[in-house]
């Protein structure tokens, strides 16, 4: 059966949403009271269906990358979309990561006990239904479902057009998972086509099955998604993350941390995209900051104070401070000293993460507590910003938002909490 | 200066409110970060001046009940409304209550070191600005303008517009406590127009200012609030509260909890609404239920078998199951065990607080895990869903939503949080 290319009445979509919607929050039901080791059962039978599969996942992995060629995609394009072998071992091997994780539902969070002998514990639950809207990148399908079953909540995934095939054929490992384990296929459900109107209902929140929408892939999806959502929507739309290198830095870490945060990846979210000398020392360190940057073959685009540093620095415009390049190109200012650090971060900055390199606890100290992003580091890589490097296992993304998820969202970020209350026919005095 | 019955044309009324939204975006830098002490000082000095400044308020308060009462405004509404020496100094004690409560900016969550040394701790932060869409009473002008100076966020309250002079006569006394502590008053702003556009302005967010909303009032304003704010909302539509009667319930403890749950407050959210009473002990139970709550000047509506027991017992239709009465009247129904019950709590409840009364542990657990409401009770009254109650120091209202703040609202709930990491020169290897 191949529906995936037939267009179908808008009305018609939004019944086949508003069903799958329906499906979605019986299986969260199922699954919010679902036993933990039922869940790693599933999990790691998921695992082993993609091991098993292999063969069929390559075959509908290549029909995607040849309707991407003949369409022109770029080689960016066609790398996200390509799966190998190896990469659907890494999937296979990342549901058995989660499988490994503890189960956040039924946690407690804390727990005390009142004057009048009431116990009241603060209990994790499931968030409900999830929807994913994604574009190429195949293990998506696999990480999302993953992670949104581990947390006990149902999953409604919709992948991009050109990536349908891939994400079918993961998908039925996925299904394949949750029948050996006796879960409802209503926990991980893959919107069945391809029409862009399925993407609007889910912003409208399939009367009101959606709990929250996490949109992964570039910013004029996430843009799109934040502004059309009705419901929550944990991301963030750029990664515009700054080094601020204080005049008491050490030059030697400075300058590690620096080529590391722009050029380790230059396509992550957490790579620098503005590094922030301070003046009072540009004499003596600037140049070769810029230098070693320029040897790394990262293009930099700086201030008059920087272009005078080396000829090869190419002059940068207002635009720059703003820009959030994934490329090998960084601007580079001059400041007055940490304020104005801050004040720049706060001005150009997205509230994602930033980076303060210095000798001088206070300085550091001032900045970690004012500068307002997710993620504030003092002497470290910018590219730290993941839920892996942190300890938590799998990510979903980053969110930029205040509310609820902030900084890496991972299992643990995928849930509620409810208070339980526990009595001995307590009554309330007037 | 009288300016509160002054209409302006709509573009003005947009124009004033985004300029309350810069200066509280101002404002809300400046307390992010301000001393505890600081804030301290200032919640006394706001219960000092309510104290002192008590004859004003009075004064400005007659002034509303007299338009109230020139608008035939009903009884409750005029108690809602009315201030007194009593009620003034009741705001006194909640600000100075508020101030003895523990700051919780700053306060590191949990931390944690990675092997590569990185240190990571998840420390509480302000959310920003709030905005407060409120109606009638003036006592939430202090309370809420207690809580966001406490938990350093900016506030901008939009009061009722039928007790806009009480409201501007305690705001006065609160920006004269963020005076003497040296604070600015960007951080407490009352909004100055009684234009209903304004509340327009608000539920778009002042162009990305306000993080999140919070009404307090009826149904209608939460129902609006809800359904057309662009930013989070903190809040409950409706508190239809179920207390279950276990078939392992001492019946003593059952009717002292149901007549407390229904009777000892009618009208606040966390008044029990339905009783619901095993089939398999109704023959013996149900009659002495029925019999304390009539008996307590409750009328009861209920299904076949409760007007069996009771010839004063109304008959209940549909559309009682899902009724918040906030009135002497309770709906009862027999019910097939704790399935049926949570079913029954599942379509008609409103996701707020629902108690079971039994002495059977393992139903008790069940019904805990399995209710999806943000306050589950054993053998206790639902009108300990309270801020107070729950030792949280005061509160600003019930959430029934799952994202970020759930159950009751105090000033932990008024925080975000960000991550810190603090390394020694730490890259990320490939």
């Amino acid at each position: 059966m191949d529906v995936l290319s037939e267009e179908k009445p808008e009305s018609s979509i939004a019944g086949v949403m508003a069903e799958l919607g329906a499906r979605a929050r019986n299986g969260a039901n199922v699954l919010a009271n679902a036993d933990s080791n039922v869940k790693t059962e599933a999990l790691k039978a998921m695992a082993a269906a993609l091991r098993a599969r292999q063969g069929e996942i390559l075959e509908a992995n290549e029909k995607d990358m040849a309707a991407a060629r003949k369409n022109g995609r770029p080689e960016a394009f066609l790398d996200r979309l390509k799966l190998t072998g190896e990469r659907i071992e890494a999937m296979a091997a990342g549901l058995e990561a989660i499988a490994g994780l503890d189960d956040p539902v039924g946690d407690v969070i804390s727990s005390w006990e009142r004057p009048n002998g009431l116990v009241i514990s603060r209990v994790r639950t499931p968030l409900g239904v999830i929807g994913i809207i994604y574009e190429s990148r195949p293990n998506v399908t696999a990480d999302a479902g993953g992670l949104c079953l581990k947390s006990g909540n149902a999953v409604i995934l919709r992948a991009g057009s050109e990536s349908q095939h891939s994400a079918h054929a993961i998908h039925a490992c996925l299904v394949e998972g949750l029948n050996a384990a006796g879960l409802p296929e209503a926990a991980i459900q893959l919107v069945p086509t391809t029409d862009r109107a399925a993407v609007g209902e889910m912003l409208k929140g399939l009367n009101g099955t959606l709990d929250v929408i996490i949109p992964r892939g570039g910013k004029s999806l996430v843009e799109r998604v934040q502004k059309d959502a009705r419901v929550p929507v944990f991301a963030h739309l750029e990664g515009i993350c700054h080094v601020y290198v204080h005049q008491g830095a050490d030059l030697a870490m400075a300058t590690e941390i620096a080529v590391n945060a722009k050029m380790r990846r230059t396509g992550i979210c957490g790579a620098a995209e503005t590094l922030l000398v301070d003046r009072a020392f540009a004499d003596t360190h600037l140049k070769p900051l810029v230098t070693a940057l320029l040897e790394a073959d990262c293009e930099v685009r700086g201030d008059k104070e920087t272009q005078a540093a080396d000829p090869r620095v190419k002059p940068a415009g207002e635009e720059d401070w703003g820009t959030e390049y994934l490329d090998a190109v960084i601007s580079v200012k001059v400041v007055d000293g940490a304020d104005a650090a801050i004040a720049h971060i706060a001005r150009y900055g997205s509230a994602h993460t930033d980076a303060i390199v210095t000798d001088d606890q206070s300085v550091a100290e001032a900045f970690l507590g004012r500068v307002d992003s997710a993620i504030v580091l003092h002497n470290a890589s910018t590219q730290f910003a993941d839920g892996g490097e942190f300890g938590m296992g799998a990510e979903i993304g980053i969110a930029t938002g205040k509310m609820h998820a902030r900084g890496p969202v991972g299992v643990e970020q995928l849930t509620s909490f409810k208070y339980v209350v526990r009595g001995h026919g307590q009554t309330r005095p007037l």
